[in-house]
């Protein structure tokens, strides 16, 4: 049975069960076997962490951004190794995407996260001189990382934006592997543990369970030594997971599903066509549908531009070969899902059905549905279909079109394609305040997948999408926040405030809040 | 029957009962009668609040900042008679505490967060020119307050620091008064009514509610119409609603109980005595201690000091007169309180018992127990008594100081008084990483109670004491961020942008981060 990683050592767990994981494209079983840990490796994990949390309070940042940097390095070494096991595991292909995209954007989040530690900057520092009150962000002890299936680097908990923004911000990880890749996790994980001895940190720091039950998940983010936690992945775990931090009052990020709508105007259809098609498809397809921002969802006005714009989509459908899914059940939520858009009224165009061959996989599937049906269906409608499946929603005026923006559950995205001479804007301008509302991502004249890394970028939004709007997973500075408390000082002695705090600037180069200036320098008194 | 003020208008309830308001320094009922609201009201607020939220999408921030510096100049005209109001409901003096400390107060936090409407900064507008991705905080719609028993006018639901913040950010409010001071409650309303109508805000900006049923209140919460709720109050009310909006993803903010410990080190004790025995009681006494930062805990090293120091404190308590109490269920609170912490190992030195008079009224109490004797029994010693009762925990060792400050559950502040010439800073430098933790605010040499209205202020802390430690409900622009969204918006074309986030500055003063650095100035390109 592989060792699970905890207080700096690999260490055989405590099991209550094992699993193996499974090779999509082939549905074979994989030989390794790992173990469900029992609540004994929980709470060891839990006092190696709180352990680690202490010490690294009492560390400079930079030790931090020493470790990021240097896992960054391990994994620009290793990346050929670790992204030919993700293949095996997820059947996402090593060139281009995991190799050449997915393993450079995580280590390129990793030197972002290691810049932002340094620097400090994305603390928000407020000094009141008048008041001698100083507060800012701070850590809040272990973070319990639990990663999706369908990024096995840039999301995974052991090495994506989450581990970035959580060890940034001064806390220990706990990960929880995501089941269908814990070797890619696990390889991940022995690069993470050399850089963290390398550069010094408690053992604590860095630690991987693969799996537990759901009593001890449950129990292990309501747990007093936890500080934070972290989700991403289904709706229905992820709820069982928010609602037992919300009990306790711990901050909980959840990402869940999202429809993420794409509105295309009438104007912008007729000129783009073709090309749009292409855009279109690509955004619906890529990695087999499986991102969080895939079109679920776009919205087209009634007419004969829309049903040649139909056409084209459902010949690209047809045309691409189907990808493989990221597992068994995956396939079987996407197929149940499809089932259940039908049988709220939608009409499948092409696709609907497994595929019959050696791995996972469906039929590239385009379904459509009249903007009345939709307003009628709104909530069964909007059931997610995690892969390559698309609704497209015809309406048949400029007010249904509103009336179905107003029916969209909140989602990470939103999309509206306008015409650049001006003859869509009084459709926009209908539509877009109330889609704003309701994405946390507003794009025009662009589809919503490729989620840049920058500290303008949300990926978050309204419930389901998130749990809370007010929050990214992606983009430092912000992403950082999540994982830190608000600390204020107030009177507090100047040699004992963390140098971030004290009059001096802690490096040049942090930004801080000073009498209502953001400014790099020291505390001036007039 | 009092009327609900609704969409603009002072309209009779559709009420399911009534109930009247208690004068608490003669128990005596007051005269007018105010409706609990059925569903009706509630969803009457919700569609005005809704409609109104989608007009001020549409406005500019000018028109919130005229609102609340109209109001704030009508509360300073209406000054005399709201709080003579107010102490007929509250038995809070009139002077000093209503008419000169809460009420400018209250002024100075509409007008600070009027400011903050105008100037923006708020927002953490972002923008990333080089991936045209531009991001910050906007409204999320109506924000359902429920006020506190203790602060008529500073934290009232239509009048206080989360109604100020909720209106900044651009969202309607419906306040839900506290059912103890409802008329000063309506007073406020009148002021913030007119004030709306002759700025031009649409009537559904600004309600009020008195009660309603506990159903309709989880209802209210939890309706896809509100955009976040606030509760400040105690803890059994504040869980039930926090529960309610948690499980449908909508933001909450909640602050509870709070024991806020202070420890006095064992020199600052003996250089302090007298001097700190008066800031003490005073601290605990303060507004008969139904402060939200009353110490309801300090900590002492057991020695001849801390006995001459705890007598001093006792006769303090023993010659000062008891205040008048908020409620009979303030008094019958504070009663099981005392009794439940004497139940768990804690002697009485003095008080402990209702007095006999024509108020709600009770001694003032103070407490003792052993480090030990705490630790054994660590969450019944945390028994928040709200009102004029505090313990003093004599602990027997630095270890034992430490281990006490591990136990203190998530409080909004925690203090520490310590010599000056040094002799207890090793004591300090045990006890406070553990506290900083464990509190929101860490003092130094000062009492908690005394919340500066700053920027770099924080009135929060970790559970139990709010729901989430990266949140404050006092310091704009913090405070604003609450009510807020992260809005992003990716290749939007710059006419279609917010003003707040287009090349051009929108005000010249607002200060927002362009390719990594703050400037109040426009956006250029290299």
């Amino acid at each position: 049975m592989e060792p699970v990683l905890i207080s700096g050592e690999w260490r055989q767990a405590e099991p209550s069960g094992s699993f193996r994981a499974v090779n999509p494209a082939t549905t074979e079983l994989l030989a390794r076997e790992y173990p469900v840990s029992s609540w004994a490796d929980c709470d060891a994990a839990l006092a190696a962490a709180e352990s680690a949390s202490a010490q690294l309070a009492t560390q400079p940042p930079a030790i931090l951004a020493d470790f990021l940097e240097d896992y960054a390095r391990r994994l620009d070494d290793g990346a050929a190794a670790i992204c030919e096991q993700a293949q095996l595991e997820t059947a996402l292909a090593v060139k281009p995407r995991l190799l050449e995209v997915e393993m450079p954007r995580t280590a390129r989040q990793l030197r972002l996260a290691a810049a932002a530690a340094r620097d400090g900057s994305w603390r928000l520092a407020t000094i009141d001189t008048a008041n001698n009150l100083r507060s800012g962000y701070g850590s809040l002890g272990p973070v319990v990382i639990f990663g999706p299936n369908n990024f096995p680097l840039a999301f995974n908990g052991i090495s994506g934006g989450d581990f970035a923004a959580a060890i940034a911000a001064g806390n220990p990880v706990i990960a929880k592997a995501n089941p269908s890749h814990p070797r890619t996790t696990q390889l991940l994980a022995v690069h993470a543990r050399h850089a963290a001895a390398s550069v010094g940190l408690p053992g604590g720091t860095v630690q991987l369970l693969y799996r537990t039950s759901k009593d001890d998940g449950t129990r292990l983010v309501q747990d007093d030594r936890v500080g934070a936690v972290a989700f991403t992945g289904s709706r229905a775990a992820g709820l069982v997971l928010k609602a037992a931090a919300d009990k306790v009052g711990k901050p909980v990020y959840v990402e869940l599903s999202s429809v993420n709508p794409v509105f295309l105007l009438p104007k912008a259809v007729r000129d783009g066509q073709a090309n749009l098609a292409d855009e279109l498809t690509n955004s619906c397809l890529l990695g087999t549908g499986q991102f969080c921002t895939c079109p679920n969802l776009f919205v087209l006005f009634a007419g004969d531009d829309a049903d040649t714009f139909l056409l084209a989509i459902k010949s690209r459908f047809e045309s691409r070969p189907a990808g493989v899914l990221l597992s068994a059940r995956v396939l079987e939520t996407l197929h149940r899902s499809v089932e259940s858009l039908r049988q709220a009224g939608a009409e499948l165009m092409t696709g609907g059905r497994p595929i019959e061959q050696a791995g996972f996989s469906f039929q590239n599937t385009l379904l459509r549905v009249s903007g009345g049906q939709f307003l009628m269906s709104a909530d069964e409608l909007q059931t997610e279909a995690f892969g390559n499946a698309t609704l497209a929603v015809v309406v048949n005026s400029i007010e249904q079109a509103v009336q179905v923006a107003e029916k969209i559950e909140g989602s990470l995205t939103g999309s509206i394609y306008s015409a650049t001479d001006g003859s869509d804007d009084a459709i926009y301008n209908a539509i877009a305040p109330v889609l704003r509302r309701r994405v946390g991502r507003l794009l025009n004249d662009k589809m919503p997948t490729g989620v840049a890394v920058s500290p303008a970028m949300n990926h978050g939004g309204p419930f389901p999408a998130t749990g809370h709007p007010g929050f990214t997973a992606v983009g430092i500075p912000a992403s950082i926040r999540r994982f830190a408390m608000l600390e204020c000082y107030d009177n507090v002695r100047p040699t004992r405030l963390p140098p971030w705090l004290q009059d001096a600037s802690p490096n040049g180069t942090m930004w801080r809040s000073i009498d209502g200036a953001w400014i790099q320098g020291p505390v001036t008194r007039a």
